[in-house]
């Protein structure tokens, strides 16, 4: 145990069991393919882990009982209604009839009776993409999360997000920060998520869109947060709230910053830029599992 | 229920009871008085409420057994062995015999085997001011700081926090914003903090420094969070995880987002102005108690 921080393989996580939620979560990198877009079948022709609809369906076979009802939140899309169509149609050749969107635009409407009736009787939620900061901005402290919240830890609800509903998933939600400039100090703008999965951090787009730099800020601010880097078509399905496994084309990198020996962030000024030394970086594939040390 | 936001007063914590820790948490806003600081006590000949000592006499007071060890951490402060040198001498004063000082300078340091052990025996914990990041960005993650939360979550131990070592104690951190510009989009810098304190923001000097606009950013960005901003000489005494009594001279200052109806944090670009509507506040002096509802 001595001479370096928390090491991943020698701790018990006996005392922290209390925190284990009954549901499942499903989090989304964007962009996961919803079966009638040629263009992405076609880009993807030379991956051979591509399956059409893999990541939608495997949020549809998740769900538990028979004639299951998927609420569909747009809300932190600006399209929300193009959105919510979407999905409709998808989740239906998918074969589930029930299928709703619930379009909440502000935080009076998520209160509404007949709002929580539907969260009450959802047994799969799916947050679209659009800006994370609408989410929790929006959803943050309201009735609504909340009954989400207490239905994921007590009962077998299946929860998925992509994109901005993924990014909005843990405790650590980066919702404003640039590429190019995400390791100069100042440059990325964190907030708490939803907190539905906890010791996390997850982003997305993060292969295509070169987001390890500002990942690894994040991560130097408080290295607890394990990084959870989704690409496009990529998820992780998430039980007992740390067991992950991933799913769809593409690659999820693990950031773990816990063991980490060094930062200057502490030390520099707004506009240098931020080192961390010794992040234990991991790239996973479909079918691979890691599972999050709860801390 | 229906037409607002989460209501504080009719929801059950039934369902999360589980998260309970059986030690206790004092965070201080600053400067608390330290007996010997004449000038403290001048400016404060005005202040009925001014009791020298006050504070740091309860940190004592609370801790557990005949002769206990405290273990004062100064890691937050650029001049960690006069802080440190400092807190040694009050405690003496308040007649704690047993008083270490664990300077951690770096992530490997703090995994040392005779830190550990220090931490193991300790009845109390203080914190020290200077820079909130400094505590995360060293102390996330690491062995040294699961061994202090897993003992805060199962024994009686009394953990105290000035300054950056309260605001480092919440779930939601602040580490960078000035207040004159606080209400501008992008101006406050937020991270985790050490999760000490679940379900809320704490945030210190804050009636002397107005920072109250810089705490509603930070509550607009994810309203789950409860504010809790602490003037200097003032603090929290914090049972259960959420039950609070304020000490102290000064005020503390609740700011309760989760019932406020909107925001534009979402819609704006960085440099706007943010605003939000129907935030609570209450302003709470010694003696007043405050149960923070666990989301």
């Amino acid at each position: 145990m001595s001479g370096k921080p928390a090491d991943h393989k020698t701790k018990s996580n006996s005392s922290f069991e209390y925190r284990t939620p009954n549901g499942t979560l499903i989090a989304i990198g964007g962009r996961e393919n919803k079966g009638d877009d040629p263009a992405a079948e076609d880009s993807n022709s030379h991956n051979l882990n591509f399956v059409k609809n893999e990541i939608l369906e495997r949020f549809v076979n998740e769900l538990p009982g028979k004639n299951p009802l998927i609420v569909v939140i747009p809300t932190a899309s600006s399209i929300p209604e193009e959105v919510g169509r979407t999905y409709v149609k998808v989740f239906h050749q998918l074969k589930v009839k029930n299928v709703e969107v619930l379009d909440i635009q502000s935080r009076e409407d998520s209160c509404k009776e007949e709002h929580l009736d539907l969260i009450k009787k959802a047994n799969g939620i799916m947050f679209t993409g659009g800006d994370q900061l609408r989410l929790t901005s929006i959803f943050g402290g309201t009735d609504i999360m909340r009954l989400i919240k207490e239905r994921y830890f007590k009962e077998k609800l299946v929860i998925a997000g992509t994109s901005a509903g993924a990014a909005a998933m843990s405790t650590q939600m980066i919702y404003q920060g640039r590429s190019e400039e995400g390791f100069i100090k100042g440059a990325v703008s964190i907030t708490a998520g939803l907190e539905l999965l906890n010791d996390a951090a997850i982003d997305t787009h993060f292969i295509s869109r070169g987001r390890i730099v500002r990942m690894a800020q994040m991560i130097a601010t408080n290295p607890t947060f394990i990084g959870i880097g989704l690409e496009e078509d990529t998820g992780i399905v998430v039980k007992k709230g740390r067991e992950i496994e991933v799913i769809g084309s593409g690659l999820v990198m693990i950031v773990d910053g816990r063991s980490s020996t060094s930062t200057n962030i502490y030390k520099v000024q707004e506009g240098v830029p931020i080192t961390i030394r010794d992040l234990k970086v991991h790239l996973l594939g479909k079918g691979d599992t890691y599972t999050i040390e709860i801390f």
